[in-house]
């Protein structure tokens, strides 16, 4: 067994208690209710941090979140490792879906887990994922076996944009000053099939408001005579794909990045079930845009989702109102070359223009980031891919992701260095989702995994 | 000054305190939430029946909310009037709306109510017009004034479907047996333009749920490749009318009466101006089925219109999810001849039959109800019309009207009689809307009228 091994067997208890101390705490950014849970959550990271052997920890306030920094310098002349993970959480909600609740961690075996697996809301996305670091921190420091440099940036906001992170990485450039930046924030194909993600797709998020009559009105009185913006809110999203599910907003895919069929027929290689994933979701069939697989339309494809709608009543029972006002929350999820302000600005202009006489309409841009791709010839992939072999014993498929990081490309574009994104959580985790959970076995063997990434990394630029 | 005139003149602040305190009691028959509160309201109108002179004042329980029935037989050999109103209000959402609680009854001053109009949730539908007839009764009754019989038959239902009070029709058809059924729950098309709806529009009101993937779902991993409900929803609804705004359900218009270019021609004439009624709404444009103005839209054309839609993530800020399901709530307003049940079943059967593969489609019917059509040559038209007359000064005009009261083509097909629709509230009134009001003057003149209404339909009758 291992130095990293043993050191694990001895402590997994500890390792499982503090994350589900860290879990009990619901830092939901988006919710301005959980304000103060939010900022306690940092403190709490800042106070494992220096636990696990960081030097210079501190909170850095900004104008939202505060963000936790922290580095363990040991020779300026040795490559440095900066350390990216979030500690805010999604919403909850719907809650009344949860077999436990979100902020009362247990755990649990399932038929993937059955080592068990930490059910609560940021198990995984990213409060699990995120920790591992810090374990692999101590590991590394408390045994005299950090072989380089490492700093670590923990936001609060990575679910509601970063906005705040990029004003803090422009302003410190020198400070962030690293030669590959870590990232455990996404997931593996399976808990046999390592993988490592090279690709993210860019965001735009917005919402839109729909304003018909300055009044709800009674729907007998008034129906059929005026425009409900319930309805033309539907006539205009319903707009927004084509019969082959294309989007329609005019340019949207002018700067698409088509892969070619060399590329196609690479992706096309890893392994997938059509039929255990319309059953994992128990769907009859899947949907989306004409001439694409399942793995391209998730992953290279953008997309437009609606991810939230509401107007009127929705009350029990029946309320025969036509409604003042309608809205939704919408996401565009984009592939790399599409730049996200202009999709905002695209997204703006059509839904504006497609808005019959009779209502008015308003669009607010959430936030959004741009999309990323790594190349699988740097060092860094090198050292991820390596590590990986060490503790799974098996090299792992590089794969495109449908999610997004915003905040990776500015990353690239300010720091300078590539991002290597080493996720070990499942798809079946449920994150974003009721019941999100984290196996036990996968915080584990990220723990294990880290450290020799920062060896090989440090092997491989020396 | 007539005997009714100098009678409210010496009542008039008691008979607006009366009514003020029913008003304060929130009789919401949707919301189960304030089932004690609808069941006191009707305590309340028992109470108030026996005080005006009612005999033989019951509650009759039913399996939803309870009927107040009361009735003053003088002879049995003159003609008999039911009385029909409701207790019941429809929910007051959305609350930040109002600019006085709903159930906090003020009365203030508007351009249109110098004399004062009560703002509260039913103070117009139809607690306020309801009432008239309970304090017509009184003065009728303590000046030995009532020229024929009366019964009164007060139900909690109405704004949920009148399930149980259709029942209760059929099992006391005797009990119930009247010469003329009168009702003010419409309104008037102008407070110096008296008139008396001779149709009410027929509803079938639905509720639909589309449920795709088993779970919520992240937008970015899941984005592109499953069906999205809300996205579905929109598509499904927005295919609900054509470019013409003609609906598309197969069937729909198979049975609708067509008027012909004179009776169109005879409704062109009412007074109305498009360009007030855009105004009153704040609107730039109406919107409609092409080929028919807004007075026809909103009265002789049958209308598809989305109450309330609902999914996803509603909250504050932004969350990345693709619902597991989406919802809306969705009525149609029937004319003459289209049978609610068989419009019901051909929404269903056409709804499900458009879900696309990757969803499930639920729809639940909630309620429905035939519209009606009176004619304007009955003995009970011809008083009220000389009712008006009197009061007003004017002879009332005939109109169509886009709400429906479902219950009205039962009391024709199970006791025989038509019935005649006096109502005195205004369009903007904003019954099932925030602000909710009833002018006193519209008040105090239906209480004004209604007794000459007694009194020509008994001289007709005889």
């Amino acid at each position: 067994m291992s130095s990293i091994q043993s050191y694990i067997t001895s402590n997994k208890q500890r390792f499982i208690d503090e994350l589900i101390e860290l879990l009990k705490i619901p830092s939901i950014s988006a919710d301005s209710a959980y304000k103060k849970e939010t900022i306690q959550t940092a403190e709490v990271i800042k106070t494992n941090l220096k636990k696990a052997g960081c030097d210079r920890v501190e909170i850095c306030e900004t104008e939202g979140f505060p963000i936790v920094y922290g580095e363990k310098i040991i020779d300026p002349k040795l490559p440095t490792v900066l350390v990216y993970g979030h500690y805010d959480v999604q919403p909850p909600d719907p809650l009344d879906l949860w077999h436990s609740p979100p902020f009362e961690p247990v755990i649990k075996n399932t038929d993937l887990h059955p080592e068990g697996a930490i059910f609560a809301r940021g198990a995984c996305d990213d409060k699990g994922q995120m920790y591992m670091h810090v374990k692999a921190l101590e590991y590394m420091t408390s045994q005299g076996d950090l072989p380089c440099n490492v700093k670590f940036m923990i936001e609060g906001e990575e679910e509601v944009g970063s906005v705040n992170l990029s004003h803090f990485v422009k302003a410190n450039r020198e400070k962030l000053e690293n030669n590959v930046i870590l990232i455990s924030d996404t997931g593996m194909i399976a808990k046999d099939v390592p993988s490592i993600t090279t690709g993210l797709r860019g965001l735009s998020y917005v919402e839109v408001e729909v304003t018909g009559p300055n009044r709800d009105l009674h729907s007998g009185l008034y129906g059929g005579a005026v425009a409900n913006p319930i309805n033309v809110l539907t006539k205009m999203i319903a707009s927004l794909h084509d019969e082959n599910n294309h989007i329609t907003i005019p340019g949207f895919y002018d700067k698409v990045e088509n892969l070619s069929d060399a590329e196609r027929a690479e992706m096309a290689k890893a392994p997938f079930s059509l039929e255990a994933y319309k059953k994992s979701l128990d769907i009859d069939a899947v949907y989306g845009e004409e001439g694409y697989t399942t793995n391209e339309r998730n992953s290279i494809r953008p997309t437009l989702d609606v991810n939230g709608i509401w107007g009127g009543y929705t009350g029990e029972g029946a309320k025969t109102v036509i409604a003042s006002k309608a809205y939704a929350k919408i996401s565009m999820r984009l592939v790399p070359n599409q730049d996200w302000q202009e999709i905002t600005q695209l997204f703006k202009t059509h839904f504006e223009k497609i808005a019959p006489a009779g209502v008015r309409v308003k669009v607010s841009p959430h936030h959004g980031g741009q999309g990323y791709v790594t190349p699988i010839d740097s060092i860094g992939y090198k050292a991820a891919s390596k590590a990986y072999e060490k503790t799974f014993g098996k090299t792992p498929i590089p794969q495109r992701s449908g999610g997004s990081i915003p905040i990776v490309s500015l990353f690239e574009q300010e720091l300078k260095s590539k991002t290597i994104l080493m996720g070990f959580g499942l798809d079946s985790d449920a994150i974003h989702s009721p019941n999100e959970h984290f196996g036990i076995w996968n915080y584990l063997k990220g723990i294990e995994t880290i450290p020799y990434f920062y060896k090989y990394f440090t092997e491989l630029k020396q």
